[in-house]
């Protein structure tokens, strides 16, 4: 069955199944001028958006379905998990080429729909329509915060230390097979392929961030640390210290480093999409913190650096020297070689 | 100055500037993982979002920045208007393409902040990114309706009285004269252009008809008066008759349609883009309504037929006969002409 013979509105019908799986709140999903719910009266609302173009950020032949539709939908719940936000609602357009077929589409929503189940997320509403040529795809999360919870980029405080919820420069590691069209070979590759193409949203670290006093400002990571970091200390007006020995690397990407001859240090530094999250402590209550996280999830917060009140970004190396840190972020218009 | 020279971040602040109208509610506008704001506790809150892609909904030579950004708008505040809403904030993803001139990304928000600044919204984020040929815009728009107040697709009643808030077909007339490269060369044709690119979004009159008793079902014509009638048909398992003689032409059409040879009913009932509202009415209201609508906007609330029990979708022509209709709608996938 292909798409010309469903039709737009048979579309339409189609992905909606198993689109709602919290009604309680909703007056109207699918199907009218705009989605209706009732929204958490005790606390903000967050929204937040993504567009993800065929080229730009994917290749569609490099990519499944599934997995595409995952990421999509794992990117922006990320920017919730980042303001310590519980999402609530995603709406997603997409604009199809008339290559594309009906069941690589039925993918994309199987792993759109597969992602948000696991955060209890109901796909409300979007968009379909044609595109002529690459496939283009938009999505937006609504979410809540107590307003007293919420994170943001522009509270570190100086002599904060900074922590990582996760691995940094995996991700980085996995498109570089993609691009180079290495093929995953073992268990060590395929696991950063599938950091790169399945990254975790890390909404319940975020919501344990949020709940703890003492944590100031947080990011994720989908620029690169160097980047995200530098979004921190110019919103926060401080610097940063971070230390070269404590930045978290995965055995995977080590070992995919070692085998390929990169810095793993330096994949960390500039790698993006990685979706942990950076987060600034009050140094006094970091024992208590990292202890808590620890016995929660079972894995460590990594203490990556400091802030600073010098307003500069540096790397410290194990034998005692800095280096400044030029925030390489993903700036999809200035650099070159950003695709 | 070039995006290149300004970079994404360069080109985020330089739109920035003028898009918080209304900062009462605001906690987090540009600038964080997401936006974050206070909802009205009393009300549903309402989103809808519209994805817009080059060489299917318009074609870059044949707008100007402003007109395209103002409508890229419209059309989604249309929907908050079709609910009965107050359209609230504002959310832009934009992919540029390396062709694209900053001038004319300028003017595309020139023309967004133009129309938001007119109903009271805030632009409060999005996304800004490339693309690889095809200038791509999303946009979502949050709005609030009273729960008693909303207005459905599916809550027209047999003996309602169907209602426009506008003429219907000015729009079709436009694009007929920018695929054709006709020079807009009168006032006329130029009314008509404008009908295309730029049209108002009815939120006023949502608002207006939301707040009466026996406003049943709304929607607003996105897709041609024949299409969005049959999805409140379709919704509301009813049936429809038009009355050809009563459907909303405007002395623009007229004028055009004689000029061109084309008829005017079939502009108004296959046309989309006109972005009036549709209503049902209950029949002992309408005389009320039919007044204080024309007394609060200056203009007529058109009755152009009836809902029936029948499931039938017809026009009545003025000399008694009827005809079926068929929903020739806007279905991005199945027709072939519908660029």
């Amino acid at each position: 069955m292909s798409l010309k013979e469903i039709g737009e509105f048979g579309f339409i019908k189609k992905i909606s199944r198993g689109c709602l799986i919290r009604p309680d709140t909703i007056v109207k999903a699918i199907g009218d001028d705009a989605a209706a719910f009732k929204s958490d009266p005790d606390q903000l609302t967050l929204i937040t958006t993504d567009l993800l173009v065929e080229r730009i950020h994917f290749l569609r032949e490099a990519i499944s379905g599934f997995d595409l539709g995952y990421k999509a939908l794992a990117v922006n719940l990320s920017d919730i998990a980042a303001m310590g936000g519980t999402a609530r609602e995603a709406f997603i357009s997409i604009a199809i080429p008339d290559d594309c077929q009906l069941d690589y589409l039925d993918e994309i929503y199987n792993g759109i729909k597969d992602l948000a189940a696991r955060y209890d997320v109901n796909v409300l509403g979007g968009d379909t329509t044609r595109s002529k040529i690459d496939l283009i795809i938009n999505i937006v999360i609504q979410g809540v915060v107590p307003e007293a919870e919420i994170l943001c980029r522009n509270a570190a405080q100086p002599a904060d230390i900074i922590c990582s919820t996760g691995f940094l420069g995996d991700s980085k590691a996995g498109l570089h097979l993609i691009l180079n069209q290495i093929t995953a070979d073992s268990q060590v590759l395929k696991s950063l392929l599938e950091a790169h193409n399945l990254p975790q949203p890390h909404l319940r670290e975020g919501r344990f961030l949020a709940r703890q006093s003492g944590v100031h400002a947080a990011i994720d990571t989908s620029d690169g640390l160097s980047s995200d970091l530098g979004h921190i200390v110019e919103e926060s007006r401080v610097g940063a210290r971070l230390y070269a020995d404590k930045i978290p690397i995965s055995p995977s990407l080590k070992n995919f480093c070692a085998r390929f001859d990169f810095d793993p240090v330096d994949y960390a530094l500039t790698g993006g999409e990685d979706y942990t999250l950076l987060c600034t402590i009050a140094p006094e209550r970091a024992e208590d913190i990292l202890h808590e996280f620890e016995k929660t999830f079972k894995r460590p917060l990594f203490v990556i650096g400091e802030i600073t009140a010098d307003k500069q970004l540096t790397l410290l190396n194990p034998d005692g020297k800095t280096k400044p840190i030029t925030p390489t972020g993903w700036d999809h218009f200035k650099a070159k070689d950003n695709e």
